[in-house]
């Protein structure tokens, strides 16, 4: 059969004595000298982070790994349950569930951000901007990404940390800004508090990495998948499926005995 | 109804203000201070890395994080052809295929190598132990893992590299020498080459940490997360899936028509 | 902890001696009077088909369960190539493509018939509907869901069978009749031959068995569950996986060599 | 490239015209003659089943479809809370877990009987063969599979329901007499009721079908797959996701506060 297009992948390649990914030699150039979290960022961004980068980067997708007993952690401790065997599948059922609810609002943070501010990045209204964001939200009735959360009040202190990151290396600029506006924006139009929580502030920070909007779900996928093999060591140390999973259908079925 | 044990997690609590992971608090001891390879080891392991401890850790996982069109990458790319709104669940596919042929190998060797040495490791005579593990295996018809590779000869490349990296660390300890003896045991009761690979080098080093043999494959599985969001960011920009499928649909149906 | 809301769930209890599902007594009611097919519509529906229901259920599910080497497939056998001990976990791989590109379509008919003609189904103007929902779309540059195939011309043979089976059995009503109409109208605007496909004619006849849009898709779940559990047997029996695999990396790092 | 092996497929082509399925004609020979359930039947056995086999597969089936809030479907309604717009992938969580613990037992149990008798089956010492393999789980500290129940006293309701229908449809043979002494041998060498399982009764009605022991695990993955659809539709419908999300995580990190 004749290909209709010609397969290519950059990735990664080999000859039996080395191994190059991305263009580096993996054990001249990258093993020893490359962390996890900027290989993370070599895999996403198709070169490796500089300093600045790697601090912001690595903070971002940190701040994702652990969120204790998430609708996530808990299905991949049921699956473990069913299946010691094949840890692999439980972080896969954990990872299944990173969607538009959960992580998809810093996706959808970024998106709102990077169609305001097409890179490259110039001046540009930023008050301006903000205002017709969230009016467009408020006209259809759709909620602004980014802001708001029902735990972390008056403020999620993450956000701000990770600002206070993105400053300190130099990479606060107009993506920043404008989220920083959309809040305040939203706050007066909608006459409530509604600080920029953590999936906001990592929308604007991965746009100033220069990171597409359409990858930017990957940054918590990568980040979940750490901390859902944090969920299987506790779950077999110290098992919670089983009682959570007996609690709940007692619960749910007492109606009918 | 009554909860026959009580439910108990450590990994993550807050309060409206602060958020703990571990008994850290997020923003105050993580965010910017710990790397996310060294978060990776925090879940792992219950506690930060040591200097030579992220060394040793982030270089192991960074090894098996791109491998190429592996065929979790081509699961993870013929998902994201059919449902490219659901990224996450493209890299959940990719996962589930790291079981005991391809990841689990790493698993193997470290539990070869702990149940050998028990930790805490005491001075052991390894040549006999080395000996009887072979032996056993042989014995049994069983693969000893580890060891030996169809591609990478003489040497596994990753291996000496990884060895060196825990030398220089000092973190090249008893799991090791033991891995080393069997495969010189190996090629002398087998009489062929059989260097040790990365799986091999990856399960002595997860033994040299401390790891138990029982999570070994969440090293894999946090690293292929990782290179799997990258193979999902080249399938955005540059598709094979359907060229692959279309190719292995005309091949594989040919004689039907 | 006081529950904010009481849980309860009405699928399945059951005492030591006896067994119920959604009000049936599975060993009196069910075992060896129900067929797998119609088990899926109760699941699916609340209440057991009636015969002719059965019939277009059964035919419609039964369309969608071999497609052949989709993309879906490629995925199981490549994860049960790494995991042949979890097929369980090749299968889920397989389903997590059903997305928006291949089984979502019919779940975008359904939603279009249903939206236009929100059950119960009065009588309406057939005509004017089919030609308001051709016109948005194009406006929109939307594609209409359910008319057109790259392969099957000039007419997909499965939607004339399935509209058949839906006539035979005194099911063809107006959503059958609305999704004809949206074909004929789309060609009529289009200027090109776009036969109603598998998927508008499940979309349409799923709608006629009053089902919700929003679980539509769950019947290309279920059918794919059981091709995938074939794809599994086929592949254990005569393995593709390894060589496409290794075709696909030869080809795709070709130009690096 | 020249492939190293012929790729061969014979589950499903197609011309423009036709499509077949394992040489059946979709359109003339299956759709509205078969139902789903043989379908399955013929996608895991090659062929279509007889009547008797039919009413015997599809109870089988049907007795593995609908358990209640397993941790199956507690991880699919989990899933379903994160992205609801990925029905597919919350089912492929659901599946993840059917490993060893819940539906391998039924592979198990198959996998003892056809080591015992492989086909074709030939008059043996039925007897002495269940002393056997009691005797040899008992030694090596196994649990012999497919007999016993936590919940279903004294008797599991669906095993003899399921023997029921095999012996009705001449489908009770030397896998049926086996498994049964293996219950009444396990009895009397442990001293306890031990009355054969839904399990135990699946894996000799999948051996009387001649279904290899490897694929057995497929007929629950089959099966789940239509109930984890029903729980999708329940959880769409009236959530219990978050509540039992947020019990939990209550439950189990309150000890922190």
């Amino acid at each position: 059969m004749a290909l209709r297009k010609t397969l290519r992948s950059d990735l990664a390649w080999a000859t039996p004595e080395r191994i190059f990914i991305k263009g580096f030699d993996l054990c001249e150039d990258l093993l020893g000298k490359l962390s996890l979290g900027d290989m993370a960022f070599l895999e996403m961004m198709d070169r490796r982070p500089t300093a600045a980068e790697s601090n912001v980067f690595n903070a971002m997708a940190l701040t994702l790994v652990e969120h204790g007993l998430t609708p996530s952690a808990i299905a991949t401790r049921m699956t473990l349950a069913g299946a010691p065997e094949a840890m692999q599948a439980a972080v896969a059922a954990g990872l299944c569930g990173l969607g538009s609810v959960f992580v998809g609002s810093m996706e959808a943070a970024a998106r709102v951000l990077q169609h305001a501010l097409p890179p490259p990045q110039a001046i540009h209204d930023i008050d301006n901007c903000a205002r017709e964001i969230v009016k467009a939200h408020i006209t259809a009735k759709m909620p602004i990404p980014g802001i708001g959360h029902h735990f972390h009040k008056p403020a999620d202190p993450r956000a701000g940390k990770l600002f206070e990151i993105a400053r300190d290396n130099g990479l606060s600029g107009y993506y920043v800004a404008l989220m920083q506006r959309i809040a305040k924006e939203a706050e007066r139009q909608l006459g409530k508090s509604l600080p920029i929580n953590a999936t906001g502030a990592i929308g604007a920070l991965a746009s100033e990495l220069g990171m597409p909007w359409t990858i930017v779900r990957g940054v918590g996928v990568i980040a979940r998948a750490i901390g859902l093999v944090g969920h299987v060591r506790e779950e077999l140390k110290d098992p919670l499926a089983r009682e959570i999973k007996t609690w709940a259908e007692e619960e749910a079925t007492s109606h009918r005995h």
